[in-house]
């Protein structure tokens, strides 16, 4: 059994989204349940970076009121950081360093709450740490509401986001309808999806019959034919009165280049996208002359927690607290999988599965779930979104306003000399 | 008493709120209660321009349970327009036709559900009724997200707009702020506003203590100084570590140009705006350097009745109610107005203004409502705004979604022969 007692560090990695505080809650529980063996708690601020610049907080006594608002709490309470860790041979001093500290502060047992490249962080970690026979647990938490992680059912965050897409569609969808006949004919809602378009199907729930916004979504998965997206709109205006849209801000052209590029980059080497709707809704103002309003939804879909899926929350919660429980059986390297045991309603069990299977493994969104004509959603799709938001969690208000819990940690005096990273 | 036993008509017009169709549902509840007066109540299609075309839908037998849901839906159940009815004298066929269809169908009394447009419509059409001496009780509804009625202390609508934009960006403002070591650092949400920044300012309720989302407020009452907003970005992100901002879409150059214009107009002349968020993102990577996201609220902010206040709708349901009842007793021109009573609780109660005094008199943002700085709200502010956005309006859900209601209507067959408009 890895470590009989002694520290448990947990790190957030990555986007946030409206429930990564939720499984750090799971943590902070479970660790308090097992105190006898996990003798402290420490959180990484800013993910990997804190630890390896040895900032850290201490969870262990925290409030477990601060801990149950941390459940309801968008954002990541202890930062973030988009950092990926090279092998072992390249970045050999940040290894070094990591399990310096490590041993400094007696880990042994490290979560990282991460998408594909936290996972491959973690899994490079634990093989290190075997390598130099230190005794560590490397936990990967799923959390993105990419939904791309390979061997989940769904990705903790996802839900969340599902379910804004869904709503948001919805409402302004009655707003578009009622405004079409003398102004705003065209509505282009631009969601999250660099690469998959999980979040734009995702909003094709709001539709229960026929008709019903969005009445087109644009795939990254499907090359943007713009004479065919016009017709489309075009038929739907003069079909419905109105035409709303939901477009991934990764849709591509037919020769591969992403419809708005910014020309940014981040710390992935990934580009920052953006202007995809205004690209559109210029696109229909010039060819068919309709009037359009656009929204892009950006930061806003990821971190509504007041919109949160219940069930995405409960997942979100339980991740953490079953990989607590991974760590302390002595696994290493795994991660807590959801396996969907039932549909209506929906049921599930974690399970743990391999990092090595995880890591940079990309989920795809399977094909069959675009209708044929490229532009909705299948049955498929609906079957296997729909219980993924099911259920609200209303936080707790005040005064008007969600009462979302900002901690106030003081980082703990180092033991180590600085080191510098990032 | 105008009126003894009649048609009561009722009209959505302007832009949608998340909570107008509360209002219907008030001017619905109170016509069945008062069925001995009102035998018959109509609904317009698409506002004025539904009653001019004569397409009429029959609400008397409408099951409660869908004015009921009605209460909860946003958009306009009805439908809208953006159509401005011109003087007696221009528009003399329109006013012909107006008293015509309101002849052929006993209409006794109308409700216009809209801004400042539609109360000038109401009154001009109070004032033609006088002098055709056509027993004809109109009553103005307010109905506006930008808050810039007269003589009322908010507008139906303004006070979910406002919830919407101070949790959104307190929401984003945690996301952002775990992000901001080594990624975004800047985050603009953009909020409509075209020429007074209540919206903008509601946001400011989002931060309860110093330092917290949004650090920085643009309001289209003072002229964007791109030096000054530079030096103050810069600044929260060196103290804060990161920087968020909250900006009116009618911001303005120091020349008194929007600063981003798009060069459309709607029906009245105005400009439609956008890309105000894009704009300040580019200057900021340009001159700063830092990494920026956007979102642009747009429709989401005025449709997002799942996020209703409940001070708000329920002030919209009564002005439905007491909007009827001042018809019945004969008062003509006049709109339910809000006066407020107390802050904390709010406590108010509803009076008849004058439309004459309410009609094109625009209502601006106190100046002392804004900070010295330029960039946050006052004390001022915070007491007029709090009361607005308190108390939740949750709508019921059903698999996962508000569960909101599309009336599936049918015209009534037309009296007149057809009538080309609009």
């Amino acid at each position: 059994m890895t470590g009989d007692r002694g520290t448990a560090l947990y790190a957030q990695s990555g986007g946030m989204t409206a429930v990564i505080n939720a499984t750090a809650a799971g943590v902070i529980d479970a660790a308090r349940r097992h105190g006898r063996r996990i003798t402290r708690l420490l959180a990484a601020r800013n993910g990997i970076l804190g630890v390896l610049r040895e900032e850290l907080y201490d969870l262990t006594r925290l409030d477990p009121a601060q801990a149950k608002a941390l459940r309801h709490t968008p954002g990541g309470a202890f930062g973030s950081c988009r950092f990926k860790l090279k092998d072992a041979a390249t970045d050999a001093a940040h290894y070094e360093r990591f399990f310096a500290v490590c041993a400094a502060w007696n880990v042994r047992w490290f979560f990282y709450n991460g998408g594909n490249d936290s996972a491959d962080t973690c899994l490079k970690l634990a093989r290190a740490a075997e390598a130099r026979g230190y005794p560590l647990a490397c936990v990967g938490l799923p959390k993105t509401i990419d939904n791309d992680l390979a061997l989940t059912d769904f990705c903790p965050g996802f839900g969340s986001v599902a379910k804004y897409a869904a709503v948001s569609i919805l409402e302004a969808g009655f707003d578009v309808e009622a405004m079409a006949e003398s102004s705003t004919k065209v509505f282009v809602l631009e969601v999250m999806g660099r690469h998959a378009g999980w979040i734009a199907a995702a909003s094709g729930l709001a539709a229960r019959r026929d008709g019903e916004p969005p009445h087109l979504i644009l795939f990254p998965e499907r090359p943007f034919d713009a004479e065919g997206f016009l017709a489309r709109v075009r038929e739907t205006v003069e079909r419905r009165g109105y035409c709303t849209v939901v477009a991934s801000e990764g849709i591509k052209t037919p020769d591969g280049q992403f419809l708005a590029e910014s020309g940014e980059r981040d710390a992935f080497g990934h580009r920052q996208l953006g202007g995809v709707a205004l690209r559109l809704c210029t696109l229909i103002r010039d060819r068919l002359g309709y009037k359009y309003h656009y929204a892009i939804a950006d930061y806003l879909q990821r971190s509504a927690r007041h919109l949160a899926s219940k069930v995405d929350a409960e997942v979100a919660y339980q991740t953490g607290v079953v990989g607590v429980r991974y760590a302390l059986d002595g696994r290493n390297a795994v991660m807590p999988a959801v396996k969907r045991l039932a549909r209506d309603p929906y049921r599930y069990e974690l399970w743990p599965a391999s990092l090595a299977d995880v890591a940079n493994a990309e989920r795809t969104m399977p094909m069959d779930f675009i209708s044929a004509d490229g532009y909705g959603i299948t049955r498929a799709a609906r079957d296997y979104l729909a219980p993924l938001i099911q259920g609200e969690a209303h936080p707790p208000y005040r005064e008007g306003l969600p009462e979302y819990l900002r901690l106030r940690l003081r980082l703990l005096k180092a033991k180590l000399p600085p080191y510098a990273v990032g």
